[in-house]
């Protein structure tokens, strides 16, 4: 606990490079606890949503609800999915155990293990060190648990699959490659510095070594989607703003309705934390851009330049969602449409080289969080995918589902506690 | 020539964000050209060289070299390698004209075209749009011409090819994927921000459409190789400081030297433009992950935290290549073990996802400048090849060789005009 006051007071006050040869520590840092909360409260986040004023600054690691989900949007994504490997239930919970401690080292903006390279010449060393002297750069490393994880006979927690944690049902127009969808677990690593998320993958992807094994991953080079209101909300790869009504990561109201499982939901280990849906979608860019501007703006119902509403002058100007065609993506994804159906969207741009048909293989890599999949992403995705013209310049390539529990209290706390417990 | 004036004074001065709705112009923007001097020459660089301060200012265009060689080296990259579809000599000088127009645009901040959005509604867009409201982020684009383009029949050109723009030997280990390989066209796009790299390689393919067609590209997150002795070394993915011994940016004699064609080289239409290898080094980095630290710092001749050459105390420190092990990678790519070859490197790290097996497709997308390849990349390759303990960790899966022209001079040059006229 003393040592947890130091780092988010030392992180949260001046977002110090990752510290390299030099191990925790250091008495003239140490502050008291008060002074520590009040360093931690310029970063933390209502329910960690603030934004960080200093993209290099540290995003708190522990707390009610994993951070990464109302965090602010960091610029740069490195997703991995994981089969597990192992079928022994301790050594998964040791793996989660571990993973959860390097976790919050990289969060704070330190290499994983004690030593760095001080340590033992004659072993591999306990981080693979490409982040050294990077600063913590916002990081923010959130798990999920996927469906095949419950299957019966392998890890005893048939039982504690929840209700919303299903197969997705199939969608009109889907085109899913099994080689880029599903995973027993998935890491979420968002960070301002692409080198940071990537070096965070990396280094879980090492400590699973033999347990776990990749089974894909993406990068994703640009936010996509707001969860900060005053900031200038990014535009995704058809050069339309994007988020520009999602739901807030300081709305509480909001995030406590549809974005946070409740202990009413069933499922109690589950409670504080959210479902996460990923999917791969593939952007045919290159008939969009040949695509007339008109037509663009009909397809979203929302204005290229400034992203107003079809007859509205400004962004933030409310829809009125009859003025828009019936085909129009943002009237079918509105809440109006969908029983109220209310998502957290926090998706990234991608662009994967070529296709071999001289064609980026570039699009959105679609993640959204909600309370439950069943009144969130399923409505929302049946009304696109049967009526939204915005189809003919997109394919969904990838999809998954995972449950995504709640936040890490402490220091004796670990990822997925409440589910083996 | 009075617009171009303009345009260097506003971005070199105060890295205006992309201009969207508005047009270009603006009185109140218009300098003297002799203060316009003055603000270019905060980024411009001595050959172009001397790092921006401001990572979202603009580099100048236009120059007696192309940008982004002796460049300060930015964050984020895209490369692209097109094959060139059309047969038509005048279409494709055509494309080169319209590629430079639009190069110019968007290496100062501006959408490509004149009008952006605000233009004609029933034609799809100038300028794909992702890009509006991001800074210049020092976007470089620097075009190169592949082998196969003065292939004889093709476009006449087969008389101007250089000695050294040569089909590059098979070196041992070479595993090149064709369809990772060669290219007739090349065009780098470095910038801080990957959006903005993204969307220029995006645009020049869009105006390039039924022209040419995207062969291959590349994404490169973290650059690997510094120009710039006096910044922070980055470290690539084997977690090593990689381009402490590079040549620097600032270093004129150096570039005259080692990476601008002269003259009296042959070749007159290269003459102050350069060669350019670029290699996809896929690394086995569960492997590495798990090698002794030991043994990675042998590997290299250089220890892992500080950089220093073996038996030295600091990274700058001069090597003494005979402590170190014959076999280490500093030691035989030493231009003392290679008849004083010398490479600009400029390469970035890379992850695209998994390989099916459960490994991350990770590594270095090494790329390099140099006068001629023959005295540069192929001595250096060639001791590699053989004898570095580094290739049990590696493997090149995919090459291409590029004469790179010189500077487009200003707003009536064009990319490749020599080489055409
Ligand atoms: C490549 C695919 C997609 C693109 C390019 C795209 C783009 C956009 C754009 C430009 C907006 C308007 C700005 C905003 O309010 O954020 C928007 C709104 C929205 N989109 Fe998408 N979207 C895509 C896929 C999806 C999918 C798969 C879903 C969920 C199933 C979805 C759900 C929503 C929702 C809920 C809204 C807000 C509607 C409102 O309340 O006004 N989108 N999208
Ligand atoms: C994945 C592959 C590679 C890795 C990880 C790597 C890494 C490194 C590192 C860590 C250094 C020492 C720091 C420095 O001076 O930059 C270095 C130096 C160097 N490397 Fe590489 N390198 C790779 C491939 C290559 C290739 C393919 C070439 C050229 C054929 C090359 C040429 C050089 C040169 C010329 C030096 C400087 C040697 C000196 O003057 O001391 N490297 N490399």
């Amino acid at each position: 606990m003393a040592e947890e006051t130091q780092v988010t007071a030392e992180t949260g006050g001046r977002a110090p490079s990752r510290r390299s040869l030099l191990g925790w520590g250091g008495a003239g840092l140490a502050l008291g606890a008060a002074a520590a909360g009040g360093a931690v409260a310029a970063v933390r986040t209502g329910d960690q949503a603030v934004p960080a004023a200093d993209s290099g600054a540290a995003i708190p690691f522990h707390g009610t609800h994993q951070a990464g989900i109302a965090s602010a949007v960091q610029d740069r994504l490195h997703f991995a999915a994981f089969d597990v490997k192992t079928k022994d239930r301790a050594e998964l919970v040791q793996l989660l155990k571990d993973w959860t401690r390097a976790a919050e080292r990289m969060a704070a903006g330190h290499a994983v293990g004690e030593g760095a390279f001080g340590g033992l010449e004659e072993a591999p060393p306990d981080d693979t060190g490409e982040a050294l002297g990077l600063k913590p750069s916002r990081l923010t490393l959130t798990i999920g648990f996927g469906p095949s994880l419950f299957a019966k006979g392998r890890f005893g927690l048939e039982g504690k699959r929840p209700g919303a944690l299903l197969e997705l049902p199939a969608f009109p127009g889907d085109n899913l490659d099994p080689a880029r969808s599903g995973g027993d677990l998935c890491v979420q690593a968002c960070a301002d510095d692409p080198q940071v998320a990537v070096h965070a993958i990396r280094n879980l992807a090492r400590i699973g070594f033999g347990k776990v094994a990749v089974r894909w991953s993406q990068l994703g080079f640009g936010k996509t989607s707001s969860t900060t209101p005053e900031a200038q909300t990014p535009r995704n790869m058809m050069g339309f703003k994007d988020g520009t009504r999602n739901i807030a990561g300081t709305d509480n109201a909001a995030l406590d309705r549809h974005v946070w499982v409740a202990s009413k939901d069933g499922a109690g280990w589950l409670a504080g934390g959210s479902y996460l849906v990923a999917r791969r979608i593939r952007m045919n860019i290159e008939t969009w851009d040949r695509t007339p501007l008109k037509e663009q703006e009909d397809i979203f119902g929302r204005d290229k330049g400034e992203g107003a509403p079809v007859g509205k002058a400004k962004e933030r100007d409310e829809p009125f969602l009859k003025a828009m065609l019936p085909t129009a993506h943002v009237r079918l994804a509105h809440p109006d449409t969908n029983d109220g159906a209310k998502l957290l969207r926090r998706g990234y741009s991608f662009t994967d080289g070529t296709d071999g048909l001289g064609r980026l293989d570039a699009g959105l890599f679609f993640l959204a969080y909600q309370r439950d999949v069943r009144t969130g992403f399923i409505p929302v995705q049946n009304s696109l995918a049967r009526a939204d013209v915005l189809n003919e310049y997109i394919q969904h390539v990838g999809s998954a589902l995972f449950a995504v529990p709640p936040g890490v209290r402490d220091k004796d706390d670990w990822w997925g506690r409440a589910l083996f417990s």
